[in-house]
């Protein structure tokens, strides 16, 4: 088995005026789909990141790729290496934290490589992972402070502006309702601290039972993140990226009991070397489209599990194919002991055969049928890549489009 | 594809009195072998110790894995540690340092399963493990002082009496001319650490282009170590397990820029994490025997790799079918730049149909048939069983044997 030829297609997907730290989504958030064609007629799928420096990452790796034999993984790796040399993150120069290109690229050709083998040998994804520890896999609910969105052109709002505690809360019952979430997470760094402390409460009384989480990404300062961690004592399951950089978690995890979790300053294994060394974290996020793809995430659960870190997973605006990936992964890895995020419910469309997948309580059934278990839907992947050309968006700044609803807005991070 | 009969037949191998710090070799050596017989036919094979604790453990494990399927290692390892709750080591209460029961039961079948995947794939056990990125795995030439042998009657000597440097370079000859090893390691720890040292002086005369290491297993104190490392700066690549425990080693290695290796203090992935804390040692050996597997010796690769440290590959007595996991492994493990120790060559028996192997300049082809690649020789198999319920040895006890040999000899770790 053979590839014989590479497509990505770059997709626009429309979103809606998610905030955090850095900003707010935009009207639309970008995608790359990969098809890896064979010479025995099996199509491998892999979806990730669609902002320029990904994108262009793809394209650089994409002919290099010609004759590659899907089972051999390191080639695939050292053809990446080979094509991308010193290609630096994917958000430089302007991320917090970055994923390096490298990475990224490997990852989203590697899942797409594992969809073939899986099909070839005629076993689910996850059974080249060493086998499904679970037959559904639990995700948590996404909340976000929001805008009404202005532009509609590309698609609606999702329930208008959410800017205060008890919208908020509102906005949890409706993720609730809807697709039976059994956690609660807040992307956190918007509100004034106490604000989303109020936030935490309220959402705490109105779900008794709710495992709950926040994440500032690195809006805090040590002082802020401890006094936060004051009031919210036994309200959290742990607490993610509260300060910014690998120091400032160590020095805070010195300082807490609160269990602390990262997808910013561990998202390579040095960086997971380097926590360990520097006890600055207790939970790292898995994520199959930076960790090296599937196999890379697994080796990271096992890491976690000999450190004694806890596991859990994090999540990007994404459609079906990565939702997939992501089942797969979660499914076989046995320390993964917390729900899944997912910024799933925050969009309407599908690019895979049979449409969205239903919640049912939280969780999602884990595929049993060859490879990653999702065709492609040509048509909706058409649809959506006309919409990247009509977009005219290249590139995710949700800084930039924070102005056009706070037009003095500054990012600054530590913000509190 | 489900495993429907489990057959776990112990055998001995005729040995000849290499002498290491706890002793020496007995008159034969013990292995396990492993075949997982599936629903449709197939026979996966693997290889392990044999001494009671690990035979004791494989039986207790077999008839849990009836219906098990070959790539469900997740359930693999459930399965074999709820057989075998606390367990405890291989060579426990005598060892130096152990090897945990579960982690060696769990990787003989494991490799066992991999076997049969690459059969049902159609794929060579390294295609499961990322793929080769090299056509011909290299082994080192493994040298041993060494007795005369005694008891003849399970098999020859080889060479006689080795007790000299002299002698010591002479065999290195013998095994340099042979199989054509590019590199030497001395099994040390028995002799006088001055005549170690000269032996190495002496090696390094003989072999001027061939990188050398000594191993005396921990025999060792720190302030002895510091001065064989004195006198063989520049000599040695690599110097392992030289000291006793974990501390010894970061001691040593804050005293010293020589690097150091080890297969004592790390062998499961918990003592990684505490070698990179205690910035103990430098370079890991991998073995598919304990690492958890081929798939853990793998991760093993990519932890070392991230952590800046080496690896390398160690070996007990053994025969066919470990010598093809050792390959296969050695094959897709990128990291691996040092050549893999093995013993092989001071037997002369075979389990796998087709023989023994010939080096080539000290290195064997990757095998590119599905799976492991060997297949098992009923009649030679059966042969080395009787020689087992024969021989009437049990365990390993190098240090009794030793007395035959030194009627007044007491183990002492460190010796010197």
């Amino acid at each position: 088995m053979r590839i014989v030829e590479i497509r990505v297609t770059p997709i626009a997907v429309p979103d809606v005026p998610l905030a955090n730290t850095k900003g707010v989504h935009q009207s639309v958030f970008l995608r790359s789909v990969i098809e890896l064609h064979t010479d025995c007629g099996r199509v491998g799928l892999g979806e990730t990141y669609g902002a320029t420096r990904t994108l262009n990452g793809l394209k650089a790796v994409a002919p290099t790729l010609d004759g590659l034999d899907p089972w051999h993984l390191n080639d695939l790796r050292r053809r990446v290496e080979m094509a991308l040399p010193d290609a630096g993150g994917v958000n430089a120069p302007t991320a917090l934290a970055d994923h390096r290109v490298v990475d990224v690229v490997y990852s989203a050709f590697e899942i797409a490589c594992l969809d073939l083998q899986g099909q070839q040998a005629g076993r689910p994804l996850h059974d080249l992972l060493g086998g499904a520890v679970r037959d559904t896999v639990s995700f948590g609910g996404y909340l976000f402070f929001k805008f009404a969105k202005r532009d509609l052109t590309f698609g609606p709002d999702i329930l208008g502006e959410v800017m205060t505690p008890d919208a908020l809360v509102a906005q949890a019952r409706w993720l609730v309702d809807d697709h039976g979430f059994q956690s609660l997470k807040l992307k956190g760094g918007v509100l004034d601290p106490d604000q989303e402390i109020e936030t935490m409460l309220k959402l705490r009384e109105a779900f008794p039972q709710h495992p709950l989480r926040i994440d500032p990404m690195g809006a805090w300062t040590v002082p802020t993140a401890l006094r936060v961690i004051d009031k919210l004592a036994g309200v959290l399951e742990y607490l993610e990226d509260p300060v910014r950089g690998m120091d400032a978690m160590a020095e805070l995890s010195a300082r807490t009991d609160m269990p602390l979790a990262t997808n910013l300053v561990v998202v390579e294994f040095e960086q997971v070397i380097e926590a360990v060394r520097k006890d600055a974290v207790q939970i790292v996020l898995s994520d199959p489209h930076y960790w090296r793809g599937a196999t890379g995430s697994i080796r990271l659960g096992e890491i976690c599990r000999a450190a004694g870190l806890g596991v859990s997973m994090h999540s990007n605006s994404h459609l079906g194919i990565s939702l997939a990936a992501m089942i797969h992964v979660a499914a076989a890895t046995p320390g993964l002991s917390y729900d899944c995020d997912t910024h799933y419910p925050w969009s309407s469309r599908e690019i895979v055969k049979g449409g969205r997948p239903v919640f049912v309580d939280g969780r999602l059934q884990v595929p049993k049928t060859p490879g990653l278990g999702v065709e492609l839907d040509r048509e909706a992947l058409a649809d959506l890549n006309s919409l990247y050309n009509r977009a005219m968006v290249a590139d995710r700044d949700d800084t930039d489009e924070m102005k056009k609803y706070v037009p003095d807005y500054v990012r600054k991070v530590p913000r509190w």
